[in-house]
Order: C-alpha cells, then structure tokens, then sequence
C-alpha cells in the first residue's frame, strides 16, 4: 500500500470510530442500577457483551461467543441515525426498518471495504435472527433489560403499562436460544409477579 | 451437574452481571463528543474494543484480537470499587494497585471458578502490559482519550494544566504497540498546539 493509501485508510477507520462515539447519546427506556438515570445504547452493548462471554454456555445449539460478542458490540450502531425503539412498541420496531438499513450502509460504509462489508454482514445476520450466534445474541438483548427492569423494582413497564402477558410473549425469544435463561426467566417474572414489581394483565378467560 | 449446581451456577453468573452494572456510574476525566457529559467506564470499555476490533491490524507484533477485546471489556471493573484514576495523576495511580487486586478478587469472585479465574488472569496480563495484546490494549486506552480530547477542543487537559510535554511522555506508550497509531498520534498533538487546543508547555532550555 502507497503510503497514502495507508494515511486514507487509518482516517477512514478513525472516522467511523469518532462516529461510534455517538451511541453514547442514544437513550434506551431501561434505567441503569439504582435507576438515577436511563441507559445509552453504548454501555448496553458493552453490558450484553459480557452476557454472552458469561453466558454463551447456555446456548441450546453451540455458538461462538466470539461471533456474538462482536455482534452485539456492533449491533446498535444504527441507532445513531435511527433512534433505539422500545422494545413493546412493535409497530414503530417494522417501520424503523428502512431506516436502519441505510444508517447500516451509512455508518459500515464510514470504514474501509474490507473491514466494513464483514461487519455490515454480521449486523445483518443479527437482524435475521437464523443463525445460532444471532438468536442467541438476540436472546440476551432481551434477558439483560428484563433482568434490570425486575432490579429496578418493575420501571419502565408500569410506566409504559407493559403487563406480565405482554412480558412473556416479547421475551419468549430467550427460548428459541436458550432453554435454561428461558426456565430462568420465568420464573424471575412470577415472582415480579407475585411480589407486585409485575402487573400480571388481563385474567384468563374463564 | 445435579440441578441445584446448575442453579446455583447461573445464580453467580447473573450475579456478577448485575454487578458490572455499576460500571456504567464510574465516571472518568473524558467527555463524550458533543461535551455534554462525562464519559462513564462502561461506554469507554465498549468503544475501546470497537477500537480494538478495527485497529488490531496497526499493532507492530500481530495480536490476537479476540483476545485484546475480551481484555478491553474487562480491564475496567476493578473501578466500581477503586473508582477511576486520572491518566495524568500517576502518584494517584500507584496507590491504587492494592485497592484493584482487591476489587478483581472480589468482582471475578463472583463468578463459578472455572470462568472468574481466567477473566482475572487477562486482567492481570492487562495490568503487566508484558503481552503484545496487553500492550496494545493499553494503546487503544491512551489513543481514544486523546482522539476524544483533541475533538473537544483540549478539554480536559487544560482543565487539569495538563501540557503537550506531558501529553506526549503519558501517551509514547502507544509507540511501544503500534508505531503506526503513535506517529499519527504525534501529527494530531503537533496540531493542536499549532492551533492552540492544547498548550505545548514549558519551551525547551536554551
């Protein structure tokens, strides 16, 4: 490489790290520990990160967690351009779609090819949810609020008016990944459940 | 396992999950870009192994990426006991290695031994930098605080009277890692003094 093919290729990488800089401002609706504030999507994937160090055990199909870790730290990059959707608000989640694809090819396209095609690629297979590392990946983006929802004594679903039901069908996904962080969290929501962090919902039809 | 070991493992895995948590209240010296706020420990740790992932091939002795990731997202969680030291405050920064031997002991303590015992371990190649992973993870540590200060326009060294000369004495340690990433280092330091965002410092004896 010419040596200024290598100064363009080093700008391009150092740019796309600068633009990264910018989840840090992107509001999730759970609260950190201690709830004195909202989480950004920047430590979030930090945090699911070491779930799926800690966790890829689990995992019903074997994964590697070394595809997963980097899956989840690349993938909220999107949010920059496109906003972090809550996770009960499913119609605006189909809508955010296209905006998401082009941030992808926006914020990806910001590195060198080489380096950002692959890594648009795993984005994408994270989205599709049909790999082992994606679902699994997909099931700890889920298990991580759920867990810091119940340890912030049950904000943002009351907040939101998310009721047990609704917890239980957005989060079934854990399963399809993992049957033991399934078990799991189930049994955390009847016990949220039970001690009122948890407004159960409607009554099964008798 | 007997399912009561099962349980019991994944109680201490979720355990120590909840616990990183408190990472993201650590606050360090950097702001985020924008200077809106402080940067906390945990986004920092996310996007120095977004660093790590992108720059891996700019270290002189080739490293194991995976490895450097792992290390960046962990080399940090000693800091929600012993709290964050300033770069520049190297008196500060001695006294407190007993205090992160003992936090490393008691946060990867919380983990199954089988797991909490080899994430101490890369966090002590970390803190011995005799590894080209640890050096160079040490590398991306200096490199991002330094992007992110000259972005915000010098804030926080002169904050802090923290000069060029200084600047560069803390930050060669980027050139025993990469020479690639410290000359570009060097001409982004030449630069802000040129422009005044960081002040050069005592002029050389003549």
């Amino acid at each position: 490489m010419s040596d200024e093919a290598a100064a363009e290729r080093l700008d391009r990488q150092l740019a796309f790290l600068l633009e990264a800089d910018l989840l840090k401002q992107v509001e999730r609706r759970t609260s950190i520990r201690g709830q004195s504030r909202r989480e950004n999507s920047a430590e979030h994937s930090w945090h699911l990160a070491l779930f799926a160090l800690v966790l890829a055990e689990h995992a019903d199909e074997p994964v590697d967690a070394v595809k997963v870790v980097t899956m989840l730290l690349l993938h909220d990059l999107v949010e920059i351009d496109a906003g972090d959707v809550f996770l009960y608000d499913e119609a605006l989640r189909a809508q955010k779609e296209v905006e998401e694809r082009a941030a992808a090819e926006r914020i990806f396209g910001l590195l060198p090819a080489d380096q950002g095609e692959p890594l648009k690629a795993l984005w994408e297979e994270f989205e599709a949810r049909e790999t082992p590392e994606a679902r699994f990946a997909a099931a700890v983006d889920r298990l991580q609020p759920l867990l810091l929802n119940i340890e912030g004594g049950g904000e943002p679903w009351r907040s939101h008016g998310v009721t047990g039901d609704r917890v239980r069908s957005v989060n079934s996904r854990i399963g399809t990944a993992s049957s033991t962080l399934w078990e799991h969290a189930q049994r955390l929501l009847d016990e949220a459940e039970a001690t009122g962090v948890l407004d159960p919902g409607p009554a099964e039809p008798s």
